[in-house]
């Protein structure tokens, strides 16, 4: 299995809801180094897994819908916590749409699963991996 | 799938036997930098796979079993070399015995695997991998 | 010249004022990961720059005043942008001032300066070093 | 499923045949950093993966094969664009190749899969996995 | 004195004159992972060191000028070892000129010194650094 | 000012005398990663800082000095504590004998200063720099 990575960030605040949260449950904020795993049994023609400069740009461009804003304020997360691994299935669901809509170009056509990890800090991060439909 | 990962790191003495560890065969020592990675394929009602605060606790509890120790002096490890990969194991068993033993919490309950890695340097490192009994 | 380093993390939300930052004007947050350097020009007795525990423990207390915050209700910082480089000087100030009380204990009679770095992201930071009183 | 995981790098000049590459249809280069990740299912008797010394100088070897040239000039790689995931699949066809020559010594018989990863810059890898022959 | 640092890379081919550089007098290439910092003794008006977003656009925009290319093809390069310490000053020059012509904006006035540091692999580096003019 | 850093490593075992040392009196090691930089105003006629080839030989054969022992052993060491500070320092100081006594060669007549930096984990190292004689 082949696959490549590209790596961007992001800035957001939220809070969180549940003892569980102790002190993060107060309105707080994160940066989110993301790394972007594309995965696919073969090389296409031109001997790439994806074309990587639009990988990089599509992961730019899904980041940016967050990018310095508060998570609380964002209608789609209502009545959730916005976790690093609940955002990590966010972005990965994000992206894989950008394929089914071709979005990654031709290259993308071969692709088999994603990983997407967002580091919250140099000791802790969460991830999400599966097969894209 | 998802994870999360916490990171925290020991420091001990030991020795190895045997001639295919050459000069490692006087005691030395090592830091070993660990990354425990915890699995489960859905998020519970908090949107989280496990308590953070809790899986770093106790992965600091079982570390401290073995930080600024001589693992040669450890009566459990008689007979055995206690290499990074051996290690990365030994952690495995132990933070799965407290998982099992329902110290990482409620939340804990639907994780399915964990993987462990040592990094004893800028250019080595080993991991074990296994689910959950 | 000696130095020691220490490093820690804290997440935040803030905003900032004024055209030149953009989108950062929004409320975002950051994690901000921490380096304290502590330098002297000699060792003392026990052979060390500082007793690396206290160092840890008093970074780790200072930190906790800001960590899981929003820092734009923080009255000392009213009117100010809590910039990384503005924050960096408030932790360095900080530091400075539990030294001068002596909460480093007899090792930090012979420090000298101190240099502290906030990491923003895996591409930006900032810092703020100077001398000791 | 225990790893072993060893890293080196080596420096190369290259150029890419086809539209989709944009400005590095022109020769250029990249340092790759290589991380060789070993694996099998059982520590042998002497609680390793395999001999990290050998597999050191194993990757070291096939590393150089490359290290300090213009792979245009490759009669291997004639008409193949060499591609970071392309280079991955080299090493590791390389070093899987030496596994089963017997050059990474007894130690290696239980090995069971390699992952060879090439980071191109701090924000973009490419790697192949698979199993051993 | 505050810092602040940005990060950014580039790919370049290139060889050496001199029996010093071994097989690197061959064509080969390089990834540069390049920091910035820049540093000034008080913040502006605003809370910055410099305004980080131009800061990042004119350090990219002088990478661009040597990314994907030869520096053996490069005229002003003629009869010079393209190391990674000359590569260093030559950014450093380039990114000053910047600055000298007003690029980094009004926030730059205060800038007193830079530093460029060229990373070519994970086990070595290069930096130029010294006071504006 | 121009610089160079190379990166190794090296792993020992030691103990601490003295209560501020805690649990880290009894025996137990590290790994340290060093980055040994050296410095000079300007690039001699091959363009570099010194011939890094022969820097990172000498930085390997002083680190092998100590690699895979017991620093409680080392006469040299004796009522001394071996902390990571005093080791930097060490390491600086035969390094400098190495170049005072040409081991470095013609390249590193002009060096100025060296840096030498200890990493004991990820989050904790020590530094030890200053002139030339």
């Amino acid at each position: 299995m082949y696959s490549v990575n590209v790596r961007d960030h992001f800035m957001i605040a939220h809070s969180f809801d549940g003892a569980v949260f102790g002190p993060a449950q107060r309105l707080h904020g994160a940066t989110y180094i993301v790394d972007l795993e594309l995965r696919r049994p073969a090389l296409d023609a031109d001997g790439v897994v994806v074309d990587i400069g639009l990988a990089s740009s599509v992961l730019r461009e899904e980041l940016a819908a967050f990018n310095f804003r508060n998570l609380d304020d964002e209608p789609a997360f209502a009545g959730r916590n916005t976790t690093t691994e609940f955002m990590a299935r966010v972005i990965f669901d994000r992206v894989a749409a950008r394929i089914a809509a071709g979005h990654l170009g031709a290259h993308a056509s071969g692709l088999e699963s994603l990983r997407v990890t967002l580091h919250e800090s140099h000791v802790a991060w969460a991830a999400f991996e599966g097969p894209l439909a």
